[in-house]
């Protein structure tokens, strides 16, 4: 059978004029006007949608609303669609096992024929069951871009080591950034993992030995590895410069100070969408890469765009991803706010991830997100920083959060009781619990993102 | 800074026009002569010898036995210089960590600026401490064609879906054959890894929801993964088709048996070189990629070159790999034979892995590979097919093997070790013990080849 490889069907000379990186990146996106970037986005957005329409999950969810491919004529009429999210993909799973119909395989040609090649992971499983992601060669290296365009940019050059700790396996994460580094910076790439893949007390020796100096992945892990460097004794060894993660709702100084001397940069993206946003060397909001996705903030409960500075959940259409599973009115359900002013490119900027409206807690009537947590206690060196929330209902009815924290000791319970009280804005219970206390539960050794919350009502 | 991504440095046309895949493979390769093929060989050593002497550890090894370039005028002169092994690079390394100088990496520039991008992972450290392996992206596509070439010649589709167990984190093996499957076949690739990556369980449901046709890796892990889907319940319902992986000694029945109804096949390859030979659809012998490796079958003690049908060190001249860490008459140490007469193509062919001379063990004056007991008892309903072995030695200075095998029960031990003993040729003892008995020895679950030699002399 002769089909393509996938080098040959990928047009990387367009790729890089539509999404330039390094100096072009700079150079055009610095200068273009609004007006320009809409134009650049509606273009690709008419694309994405007569892609959309070949496909039977956008078909079901758009024909179910009444809406007609006449209706939809460019980006300015994109909120008469609907939003959709991870229970439509999952749903369209259940129905169609096991990759769903939002793929839009079907248009291939019977067994796959005529399907480019395809890139298949799934989530690491963090708001759920892990759910299939997939690409094609166009979608694929565009996303791998972003984040080689975003590394560069925050300084990583050819004579970096980068060490990655995101997960392998099924899990996209590791092979992704691992395709990132290697097809769009000149760095050398390490391809560590997770805990389980290479042990941390391993992982630090690799860092000292090959001279790692930027560390990417989620923050909780990396944050731990510095520990296990010092009792290592390869601390000093480990010429660590740049971290570059997701740094959620914690406040960047805790692994800033634990990597001393590193300067942690965040950035915002979902499996199904790649990188959203990202913090540049300014580090003064996330600049939405607007080139790439059409990103919207919606109103929680209402659906409505909010305005500047209102929060709302991010709802994201990747202008790009016109071969294999397009994604058109995402909502990731993270939710953050835009921010005011221009930063140093033209591209709006978002506060960057705020918590997830879905892991919103209520609590006594409180709107609360136990990830806050982390950036009321990232200061204090009595803490380790770990904690893990248990939600509980009593005899009354009554809802409790009990905040279990790890204590190098010298902590005062009622100091702490009362700093969480005016970060969280409710009173919760505190339990101190020795270093590595809250690990069984937050399973943060084996997890990409650790459990901070347990919700044990009924 | 700017400098060419990935995709720009590589000429995929050329590369698919000096390796072709495909039904270009078979018909370019069914036609050509010996001579054209000597000819195709030369004209891409002589590139390789000309990358070789740019590099510090090239030019100390040849230049320690007085070789000067006009010595080698092409292919025919080969013979005359010297081979290397895994101690030569681990020498570099421990010389110039953490890299060693044989990658040709200070060709580039300071600080690499002018280097293509590259891949760097280790050997999974079977044969000791893990060794970086390095590949510029010529050399990294032409190993991944290799691998696609011959799954699609051994019938892999585009309507497959291939479940692969081989490892990721820093190993070499997942991430080679992901990317292999998906840039050169038009398969659904899982990139499930080891047992550690994915848990067992969780793996054979993935195979009965995906719907795995093809099961690619180590076949030990593979037969395992066959009894956890009985366990299960879910054996039916995973139309596991195709088997590719490495057969070593092993008789293939023991794997066809556990997958029943699936074919399996060898190939052979080492983390340097990538695949050096492979099964075609015939199984009559594995045919050496010719077209992009040079090998030689040289005498364990002499170095000479062996005759056909004559036992010998596979030594291995990468023709293709002149970017990054040239690969110029490695020494495996891993054993085999030519076979006689003539195959489906040109290229000539060999028995397979047949041990390792390093590994042999010398008991009571006897050549022995314990690995060698696989194919021996792999018929045995009686046995798991997981053993280990024990070399001890007494306090008169006698060597003892003991061999410890899994039974589920009616095992006559003294058939047992009459068996070992005429397929060994030496007398060893022989334990019994229950299913599962074995794992922590042989770390089955954990490594990507089993430890099967325990060798406990002074």
């Amino acid at each position: 059978m002769t089909f393509p490889t996938y080098f040959e069907t990928l047009d990387i000379k367009q790729i890089l004029a539509d999404h330039p990186i390094g100096d072009d990146f700079l150079t055009k996106f610095r200068s273009i006007s609004r007006d320009e970037l809409f134009a650049l986005q509606d273009a690709q957005f008419r694309k994405v949608m007569a892609r959309g329409w070949q496909i039977p999950f956008y078909q079901r969810l758009w024909g179910n609303e009444g809406i007609e491919a006449g209706d939809i004529n460019g980006l300015a009429d994109i909120a008469k669609l609907p939003v959709y999210d991870k229970q439509h993909l999952m749903a369209s799973i259940a129905e169609h096992p096991p990759l769903g119909d939002f793929g839009g395989l079907d248009t291939f040609g019977s067994g796959g024929a005529a399907r480019p090649p395809m890139v298949l992971h799934t989530t690491s499983g963090t708001t759920g069951r892990p759910q299939p992601l997939m690409f094609g060669p166009k979608g694929r290296e565009v996303i791998n871009l972003l984040v080689g365009r975003l590394y560069r940019w925050l300084g990583v050059h050819s004579g970096d080591v980068v060490h990655s700790v995101y997960g392998h396996g099924m899990i996209n994460g590791g092979h992704f950034i691992r395709e990132a580094v290697t097809h769009f910076t000149n760095a050398l790439f390490l391809s560590a993992g997770t805990g389980i893949e290479t042990r941390s007390v391993a992982q630090v020796h690799l860092m000292a030995d090959f001279q790692a100096s930027v560390v990417v992945g989620f923050v909780d892990y990396i944050r731990k590895l510095a520990e296990v460097a010092k009792t290592e004794g390869v601390f000093d060894r480990i010429p660590a410069r740049l971290i570059i993660g997701h740094l959620g709702t914690e406040d960047r100084s805790a692994i800033e100070s634990a990597w001393s001397g590193a300067r942690a940069y965040d950035w915002y993206g979902v499996g199904d969408t790649g990188p959203i946003a990202a913090e540049g060397p300014d580090r003064d909001g996330l600049y939405v890469w607007e080139d790439a996705h059409y990103l919207e903030l919606l109103d929680i409960d209402s659906g409505a765009s909010v305005g500047k500075g209102e929060t709302g959940d991010m709802v994201v259409t990747c202008l790009f991803k016109d071969d294999i599973a397009p994604c058109i009115r995402f909502n990731t359900h993270d939710i953050t706010q835009e921010m005011d002013g221009q930063g140093e490119i033209a591209f709006r900027r978002i506060a960057g991830f705020r918590g997830r409206s879905d892991n919103m807690v209520k609590l006594r009537g409180i709107n609360l997100f136990p990830h806050a947590i982390s950036g009321l206690i990232e200061a204090r060196a009595d803490l380790t920083g770990e904690y893990v929330c248990h939600l509980r209902r009593d005899a009354t009815g009554r809802d409790e959060m009990e905040v279990t924290l790890e204590s190098r000791g010298g902590t005062d319970v009622a100091d702490l009781a009362a700093l969480l009280r005016r970060g969280l804005g409710v009173d919760v219970a505190v339990t101190l619990c020795a270093p590595g206390g809250t690990a069984a539960m937050t399973q943060v050794e084996t997890r990409q993102k650790p459990i901070r919350l347990i919700d044990a009502r009924a």
